[in-house]
Order: structure tokens, then C-alpha cells, then sequence
């Protein structure tokens, strides 16, 4: 990882002729390509189209930009739109040795973004290849290609007037479902665990060979989007997480419109209730009370995803001095930490879950219960209150509770991303910024849903936060009825290189802790692949010899997830 | 497959001294084992003791038992106490090119029972690995070894006052947790789906090496049995129905014991009203309503497991003319299907599954619910009522709604098992027989959860079992929301060489039928491995690969979920 990122122009140059070019940066441009390297573009050009091989600067400056201090460059831009090119492309990258990595839709945020691991590879980017190929309203699943986003599903469901939800993420409207799904990423309905919903895949291997897993790889299954497994071994978590093949389609079950949806919230005042919150919230997932994920963020993360940094209290210092800190908590009117959950069933279901929930948090907190027409009342309330200048806390506040209310009923919204904007003092002006803008890095360490945990892993992370001068922006989701994820947004004014500098340094000291103490995260951004064999040596051995026999080569995505690997470049 | 089953004395010798033969089978015991094989036995006896390594004929005759027609005969069978004692004898296997065969307990009745896929390789048993190595009651879950039992883990559960429940299959108290789990076996409870609820495998590789997956793969990791997936490709799948390692330790999810647990059950009277029913059940499952697997059975498949084949009614003729079959469902008093599933919660969270489900079963049965009080004092009222000469029948009926119930509670009941000797004359008293002496062949497709599908699946394999003068005893079970899982079993009498020959003809017929609709089975007996390919050739290609990565000499159960592949012997 060699190239500072830039905020440099962002113009789509897709319609350029190509301009065949060998180096990885602008300033070696000029350099006349290698004759082997010349012949691939022209042979990848005729599969997709001149005007899908991209080279020229500006493209590849666009696709070097990430919310990381440091990013990687890419060799070529290809985009396919078809499995069958994928195939073709792949086949002549193998030939020729020339890595390619796929991405979706490029939305990685805080993990890299769509740049590859490693300086060189030729991107593949897979949004034009954005069909919804199926959805089956009686069986509810969707079979959606990479290029899919979460707004364009949600939209094709509406429209078709399917009494159908996906699973919403936070990852922004733009995000890809295939790719989320990839990364294990989680959502906040009852099909939040994503991997779990999914079923079947096709995927194209380094060698051309297109793979369908589970029942589908029988021609005429019937059960290949309904029964995951299939028979044989169960190939699919292969492809996830790692550099094996690229994904070109997937089944993804849907959740049935639920007739009631119901979400609750509740705050807690002190720091240290977080222990009591989290052994509250346990028996309610294991007794799946709570099919889905309760969602709990500290006051800093919640302030962080309505405001930018107060650089006027602070007088331009960071980290946030605890008054300032116990100030905007209480002018945004949010507990130490605050949780959010969803209720999902029929009228007779969620009030019965609603009794148990209550219950079993009334020595802690006050439950808040709210639906769809709460909600739309609250706004329109706050709305006409803020109008005349009262109340705008409160439209905050609800505008805030609503986009989480909406990735409960699975649509898509841009407002958790806003966060990572947090220091970034060149959007002060509150403008959405493009999330590559602005600087953050995440790391996501699991631990076992207890109170004990969750304050062990607190009391390791939040000094380190303090020592680089970052405030601790956290998280922490259910995503299993066991286990949380706690997700630590590392956020930094990418304009500011010794800013940039510390974030890094902040991100190797938390990875670093939670490693040392056993709290591996769930996923790694390409900031830390080659940190990941340090104490596990047998299992990444084990995946390598897989990767050595689907692609000898090392043709897909060299160091993605394979720790151990010097890519061949 | 070679080897008739017998009924041979089936005494353990596992005691007497280790005779080294060089043969399959007891008519070539005498010739004289090759001066290498005998090395090799040497070797396991100085890991495992000579005690441990077996291979007098009377230990290779019951290793060679099955329900099926034909079995095969292993070599010499090894039973190994712990981990280092497996690497060690597989390293010497592989050193050596023997083929090893693993079992947990043996018990995969209807698909082979102890059998490896070809005669001659050698069984690894692991009933001696044993342990529970850790209950775990906070977080819900137990690490166990292979030869752990559900009853085993039952007791183990209840002596130690846990409130935790397993999940219990119908393959009988004795059966393998472990081994079920990789089969990707499935039971009652909401944990039923029992591969979507393990956590960690410990592998021993085909070259020895020890493989943790998941965060298992961290020596020091926090989060191993709570968040399945780790980090990186997900390789758990690979070592279910497959043949790439032996899994000696896995984590496994409790379920915490519910407040409430309620049964319900409904029977309805025409074949033609099973569409209805699957219609009516799947937006529960959809909706998480019911969130267990729903089991429907026929008419057939429930005189079965209550009685013997009539004889005495038939003339000894077979199929089951259609009046003696309305006779016993009348006289047992059930319908044409039958269907039980489980409501698991609070009080509230119950009482509200209750209503839902009336009120969606309304127009088609009256759903009867009860739960541990009834079921009890029902028990104890028809026991009453048969001192006395009255009530059998309601006995037959409660005790065999009594032995689901337990199921759907996690204990394990070896009740369910007893329809496999339905065809066996032998065992005409009533005495429960070793279900090895019985003989069953199973074949369980998968269709996605219609009426439409359901309907064409049963036109497709109901007069297969008709030509071949078999009754088709069938079961239903939503294990995913989505889908239903069909067992078809083919029941014979074992001792009758000619109905054993028209029992295979009738499997080989059924599993013809349904692949050509593409209802693909979702496991495989070693009566059908080699066919698994016959319309999916990429998938298998695919796994091949991997194999030949992980033990390119086919160490490991060759054969196994392996279709194309020559087992070297």
C-alpha cells in the first residue's frame, strides 16, 4: 500500500479510448508498456469493448481512492457484463499471469474501499453486471448478479408491489448485496447474518470454469434457492472471505413482509450499564425473543452520525475533553451507550415479545416501543416544531431513529454512513460527502455476548482511542445469539497527514490488542490481510493449499485473505 | 458392495489378540497378509494398543452389518482414544496407502450403517473418543468429540442440573452427535438445522496435521464457539458429506430450555389434502411462527413405526392391499398425513404461536396442542385404562405421540427407529431388534416447500413402491423455511434374498425417478455415491481438486461423497 489517496477529480472516464499504458502511477505513464502486457489489453478489449479496459489516469486515480490513510493502485479497469466475459477475461488473465481483483461494487468502506491489496492488479469491477434475475414472491428469494445494490432491489421489489424485504445493511444505498454478503457482512433484520440467507452461487474460477454450488449444480434441481447445502461438501463458504473465484450470482432469501414491525430502544445513563445491557440482551436472543440483531452504540457514535467534530468547543484540539463530550450527550438527549432492535411477527407475536422485552429490561432502562406510524407522526411533528424554530434536538433525534427504524424493515438508507465524515474538517459545511472523502478505518473484533467481555474489551480499545488522540466511536451488534461484534470506527481528517499518520498507527495498536487478547475480527480490511496468519498458522496453510489447487497461478486477487502470500506481480 | 448382510452372533471381541490376515473376507482369512500390511498393523498396535486394532472375523462380520441389501467388509477396524492417537495412525495410513474409513458411532442406519463405500479400507471407529470436553452455560453451547452420544449428552445435561436441551434426531439414543452433525442430519427442536448450529471443528488431516476452524484457528481466541465463521474462507462446509478429514472434536449449540414448550399435531383425512397442508405451513416457517421443522408423515410411514407389516392379514402377500391399509389408519385413528411440530418460548411469546397457528390450519384441521402436563397425564390415564383391558389403541397413540414429543424437546427417543423393521418377519413378536438386523433403504430428496412440488414428488414415487410390492412409508419435514426435506423408505425383510433384490431395484428405480425431476437427495447412502454425478460434473470436478489437495493419496474414505474417483486398494 504505496499511494496517499486524493480527493483529486472523480469524473467517470469509462467513454475514454484506452490508452495502453504499463506502470502502476501517473508519473511512470509514459513509459512504454510491455509487449505481452499490450497484447492482454487488446485481448481483453475484444471480449468487453474498448471502452471497457480502462487505463487512462483519471480512472485509475478514481479507483485508488479509499477512506484509508494509504490505498492501493491499479494496474487496469475491466467491466464485464456478463458471466460469459468474466470467463473469457479470467482466461486470458490466467494465461498471461496477470492478477485481477473483483470487486462488486467498490463499497468497502473502511476496509479498502475497491482497491486491491496490493499495488498492480488489474481491477474487475462487476457493476454492470447488475441483473435481478429472478425473485420468487412464493418461496421469497431474490437471484441477484454482483452489480446489484441494496437501493435497486428495494426498488424493483416496490415497484413490483412484492410483499418481500431485503436484509438493509448500513453500507449506503450505493452498496452491493452480492459483495456484503461476500464479506460476511450483517444486516439489522431477522436475515442480518447474510450468509446464513444465501443460497447457491455461481462463481467463475481462475481457470474459466463456471461453478454453481449446492443443488445447483445440478442442471435441473428444484431446490437449488431454497435448500443451501445441496449434497456433497459445502463448498459455498469457499467463497467468501477469501480470493478462490468470482461470485457472479446468488440466491438470496428474502424476508415475507412481516404483518407487524415494531422497534425498540432504549438508553442507559452510565458507561458501566453496558455490562448489564449486554447480559440483559442474551437470554433474549438465545431465547430468539429477538430474532435480530440489537444494534448498541456509545454516545460518541451517535453523536458522530448527526454532527461533524465540534472543532469550535474544542478550539481545534482533539481528542474530544470529556465536558465537551458530556455536553453534545446531553444536547443530543443519549445515554452512555443506546440500543435499537426490531420485533418482527404478527400483531399476536411481537405484542407477546414486546411484554417479555419489557420485562426483561426494567431495571435497566425504559423501553420505547415504535412502529410505522409513530415514526411518520414523530417526524411530521418534529418537522413542523423545528419550522418554527423549536424542537430541532428532537427532529435530530427522530431523523437519527428513523434511519435505523428503516434498515429494520430492510430499506436501504444513507444516513449510518454519515459518521465516518467525523473529523473530516474539509466537510464541516454538513454536505454528504462521498464516503471515500473521508478518512476512517474499521476493525471489528468479536467477543462472547457477556458482560465481562464486553467490559474487557472496552477497557483495552477506549486508552488507545485516547493515546492517538481519537475519540472511541463503537458499536456493538448481535449478530449471532452468542457473540457480539464490536465494530471501532477509527476516524480521521484525511487532509491531514499527521492526522492520517496517527489514525494508522491508532489501527495497528487496537488490531494489535484485541489479537493479543483473542478478539479476532470478523473481517479484515486490506489494511491488515498479511497480520492475519500471526497466531494461526495450520489454518491459513490449509487455505492456501486449497488456493494453490483452484489457481496455481494466483491469478484471483493475490493477498486477499491469504495472509502468507507473496503475490506474483 | 459385495457382502450380503447376515444376522451372524454379533458378541465384541474387541478383547481377543489381533489376528493379521490379508483379506476382505472370512473365505480368504487364511491366506497370508503381505509383509507390508503386516508392518502396517504393527505400527497402529504400538499407538493403540493391540486391543485396538482388530481384524478377527467375527469383528469384520459386524463391522460389515447394515440395513442395506449388500454392505462391504472393512480390512481391519482401528479404535483410537484421542486426537494424537488418530494423527498418528493416519500418518502411518498415509505413509503406508491404506485407506482409513471414520465413524462416530456406526449408526448411519439406512445409508450404510458402520460401511465404508467400498470393501477393504479400514475403519477408524471413534466410539472410545468420547468426552464432553465442555458444557458451557452461559453462552449455550458444548464441545464434544465424535463418539459422544445423544443420549450420553442428555444425561450428561441433566445430571449437571443444565438448562440446556440438545437437539434430538430420530436415529436413536446411541447415535453420534457429531457424526449426524456432518452428515448434515437434521431434528426437531429449533436448533434442528444442526450444521447452522455447531461452532469449531478440531480436523485431523489426511498428512496428520491438526486443523481448528473457524476463530478455533487462534490459539488464544475469545469468540470460537459463538460466531461460527471465523475469519477468511469459511472451511467448516468442506468437512460435512465429504471425505477431506476426520473430525475429532466440534462445538455444538444448547438450546436454552424454554419457559414454555407446547406441541402440536393435526391429522387430515384425503392423501390430496398434503398440498393443502404445505401450503398452510410454510408462511408459518416463513414468518418464524413455528421455527422447528414441521414432521408430516403418512398414514404408512405411522402404522409403521407402531406395528409389523399384517402378515396374518395379507396372506403374506405384499404391498398392503388398499383396504388393509384403510383398516389399520382407521383403527389407529390417524389421517391420511399427520403432522407434529413444536412451539418453544415465554408464556406470552407461545400463547401468541398458538393462535397464529389455529388460525392458519382453521380451514383444514383441528390442531390439537399440548404440552408436558398433558402429554403425562394422558400417558398415565391410557396405562390405566390398558390395565384394565381397554384403551390400547390410545396407548399405541400416546406413547407414540409421547416419543415425537421427546424429540421435540431434545430428548432422545429410539421410537422413531422402530418403523425400520416393518417388513422384517423375523422380528415379529414385537421385540426391538437391532436396527442392523433390519433392512431399510432411505432416500431422502429435497422439493422446494409447495403444494405443487409435494404433489409431483409423491405421483413420481408412490407407484415405484407399488411396482416393486413395496409401501411407501413417507415422511415431510420443513428443515429450512423454504424447503422440505421427503424420506422415502424402503422397507424389506432382510432374510428374504428375493424381497432384499426388489428392495434394491426399488431404490435404484426411486432414486432414477427423482433425480430426472430434480429432486437430488440431500445425502447420500454408500449405495448411491457413485451416482451423484451423473447430471452435475463441474461441482464434482471441483471437490476433487480439493481432495487431491488435502490427501492426494485418497487416504481418507475413498469413495465417499468422492463419485468418479477409483479408491485405491
Amino acid at each position: 500500500m504505496s499511494v496517499p489517496t486524493t480527493s483529486a477529480d472523480m469524473t467517470w472516464s469509462g467513454a475514454a479510448a484506452p490508452v495502453i499504458v504499463d506502470a502502476a502511477g501517473e508519473s511512470s505513464a509514459a513509459r512504454p508498456p510491455s509487449r505481452a502486457y499490450e497484447e492482454v489489453l487488446r485481448k481483453w478489449a475484444d471480449v468487453l469493448g474498448t471502452k471497457h479496459v480502462l487505463h487512462d489516469p483519471t480512472t485509475l486515480d478514481r479507483y485508488s481512492r479509499s477512506t484509508l490513510p494509504t490505498s492501493t493502485r491499479p494496474r487496469a479497469v475491466l467491466r464485464p457484463a456478463s458471466t460469459q466475459q468474466v470467463r473469457e477475461l479470467v482466461v486470458i488473465a490466467n494465461t498471461h499471469r496477470v492478477p485481477l481483483y473483483p470487486i462488486s461494487r467498490g463499497k468497502n468502506w473502511g476496509y479498502g474501499d475497491a482497491c486491491a491489496v496490493t499495488d498492480g492488479q488489474v481491477i474487475v469491477d462487476l457493476s454492470r453486471m447488475n441483473r435481478i434475475v429472478e425473485v420468487n414472491p412464493t418461496l421469497a428469494y431474490a437471484v441477484i448478479e454482483p452489480g446489484v445494490t441494496q437501493q435497486q432491489l428495494y426498488d424493483y421489489l416496490r415497484e413490483h408491489d412484492y410483499p418481500l424485504w431485503l436484509d438493509a445493511t448500513g453500507a449506503g444505498p450505493d452498496s452491493s448485496i452480492v459483495g456484503n454478503t461476500l464479506e460476511r457482512g450483517f444486516g439489522h433484520t431477522p436475515y442480518g447474518n447474510r450468509f446464513q440467507h444465501m443460497a447457491g452461487m455461481e462463481v467463475v474460477l481462475a481457470d474459466g470454469t463456471v461453478l454453481n454450488t449446492g443443488f445447483g449444480s445440478y442442471e435441473n434441481a428444484q431446490a437449488a434457492r431454497v435448500f443451501p447445502a445441496g449434497i456433497g461438501p459445502w463448498l459455498d463458504g469457499l467463497f467468501t472471505q477469501s480470493n478462490l473465484g468470482i461470485v457472479t450470482q446468488m440466491g438470496v432469501w428474502l424476508l415475507p413482509a412481516p404483518p407487524v414491525c415494531q422497534a425498540f430502544a432504549f438508553k442507559v445513563r452510565h458507561e458501566r450499564d453496558i455490562e448489564a445491557v449486554v447480559e440483559a440482551l442474551r437470554p433474549l436472543r438465545l431465547m430468539d425473543v429477538v430474532r435480530s440483531a440489537v444494534h448498541i452504540a456509545n454516545d460518541l457514535r451517535v453523536i458522530s452520525a448527526r454532527r461533524r467534530y465540534p472543532w469550535e468547543l474544542t478550539g481545534g484540539a482533539t481528542p474530544l475533553p470529556d465536558d465537551v463530550r458530556r455536553r453534545l450527550q446531553k444536547e443530543a438527549g443519549i445515554g452512555a451507550w443506546n440500543a435499537m432492535g426490531g420485533l418482527y411477527g404478527t400483531r399476536e407475536t411481537v405484542a407477546a415479545a414486546r411484554k417479555v422485552v419489557r420485562r426483561s429490561l426494567r431495571h435497566l432502562a425504559h423501553v420505547h416501543f415504535f412502529g410505522e406510524r409513530k415514526m411518520e407522526f414523530g417526524l411530521r411533528a418534529a418537522n413542523l416544531l423545528s419550522r418554527i424554530g423549536l424542537a430541532r434536538h428532537f427532529l435530530e433525534t427522530i431523523e437519527s431513529a428513523n434511519s435505523i427504524f428503516q434498515l429494520l424493515r430492510g430499506i436501504p438508507s444513507s444516513e449510518p454512513l454519515k459518521g465516518i465524515s467525523w473529523r473530516t474538517k474539509a466537510s464541516a459545511d454538513g454536505t454528504a460527502a462521498d464516503p471515500s472523502d473521508c478518512g476512517v478505518l474499521w476493525l471489528s473484533p468479536v467477543l462472547p455476548m457477556t458482560g465481562s467481555a464486553t467490559r474487557e474489551i472496552l477497557d483495552l480499545v477506549e486508552p488507545i482511542f485516547r493515546e492517538f488522540q481519537f475519540e472511541p466511536l463503537i458499536t456493538l451488534a448481535s449478530v449471532t445469539a452468542r457473540a457480539l461484534v464490536c465494530v471501532l470506527s477509527v476516524c480521521y481528517d484525511k487532509e491531514d497527514r499527521r492526522d492520517a499518520a496517527q489514525a494508522t498507527a491508532c489501527y495497528e495498536s487496537l488490531f494489535e490488542a484485541v489479537m493479543n487478547h483473542g478478539y479476532v475480527p470478523y473481517r479484515s480490511g486490506i489494511q491488515s490481510m498479511r497480520k492475519l496468519s500471526r497466531r494461526s498458522s495450520v489454518f491459513w496453510d490449509v487455505t492456501r493449499q486449497i488456493k494453490l489447487a483452484l489457481d496455481a497461478q494466483q491469478t484471483l486477487a493475490p493477498g486477499r485473505y491469504q495472509p502468507d502470500e507473496e503475490p506474483l506481480l
